[in-house]
């Protein structure tokens, strides 16, 4: 056998990053990136498990997934692993009530939790709404707690849309983290847990796996 | 003689910082802090020199001197030292044509620059301009640059205006730094140089000044 066929020999599943290696975001809902498409139908369709693993944090899994739906791809909510369901579960398990620095295209995910005097502050990607106003709220709750809690969906640096390159996530909570002196918690890539609950979702282990991420 | 007037013995010079020290600034101009008008008045009627040293910049010295002033202060715009021009003298010894990202009152102070076809950003406390759009028009004049040059104006954290705590340019110059991963250059406290130029103004050695900084 081929070294790189009896390295693949093992392999029972794949994790696919989304932005940046399924499709470019963007206005209009984005391009997607040549020969995608065809590829998640090649995998899907062959016996590997796939599982998309994402950091997005703008908008809801149903609104991301109807967006790749409508550029062609074979995909569905229930075979996605996004950050902000695994920071509800966080929440919820710690009692948690938080100022969310979110995008609203992302709120609808977190209907279910309870905002009201909070104790810790959860921050996402959220564009435009990254303003000196929003921020400076999520640091005035942070500054009144006596521990406190900031829980950063990804850190990614920034992304690239149709439209050029974007600051993502983890800048501005590098702003927090300085001017409060604390260090945040990332939920999404690259946490370890968050990878498990990927593998976890599909039933492979991490040595059966292979990575496409961006 | 007791040990603090042997101490005090060779001071020649003061400098005081503003914010923080002189006032709290906020909607209608501040409050001077209880005590700090007369203090300024009896550090200048004393055979000390005085010099005020500022990280402000939000507003030019103009400005600041101002609102000072008809708090009560006795100070003139001579007497301030702030990072703002500091900063125009090293854009202009290194050719330097800036993005300013940085607030509309402190614009001023950067009429003589050249802001055309940037090669660099300069980063002030720019509060509200601390917009998505801005910091990204930042991110990006950075990213296009081989050798990518980010000035900030001080790096505090935050400040205290009459309403409660307020972000600083600090964090922002983090996220940028993080952005880019670029080191940023601090004009301004707690710069060396910058007290160095403070302390040339009124001819007084580092070993015979006393500071109060915030």
């Amino acid at each position: 056998m081929a070294p790189w066929a009896e390295r693949l020999a093992g392999v029972r599943g794949v994790l696919l990053d989304i932005s940046g290696v399924l499709y470019d975001s963007g206005a209009g809902g984005g391009t997607a990136i040549a020969g995608s498409v065809e590829a998640v139908a090649r995998l899907k369709g062959s016996r590997l498990k796939v599982r998309f693993c994402t950091n997005e944090s703008q908008k809801s899994r149903a609104e991301l997934v109807g967006q790749l739906r409508r550029l062609g791809f074979d995909i569905s909510e229930r075979e996605v692993t996004a950050p902000a369901p695994a920071a509800c579960q966080i929440l919820k398990e710690r009692g948690l009530r938080p100022y969310l620095l979110i995008h609203d295209g992302v709120r609808s995910e977190f209907d279910q939790i309870d905002t009201s005097n909070p104790n810790c502050v959860v921050i996402a990607d959220a564009g435009e709404s990254f303003s000196y106003q929003n921020m400076n709220n999520a640091f005035q709750v942070l500054m009144e707690l006596e521990n406190p809690v900031l829980i950063s969906l990804g850190k990614g640096r920034y992304y690239k849309e149709t439209s050029g390159l974007m600051l993502d996530v983890g800048p501005y909570m590098k702003a927090l983290e300085y001017a409060c002196g604390i260090k945040a918690e990332v939920v999404g890539k690259p946490s370890p847990e968050f990878f498990k609950s990927a593998l976890q979702a599909i039933g492979v282990e991490a040595h059966q796996v292979v990575l496409s991420v961006y």
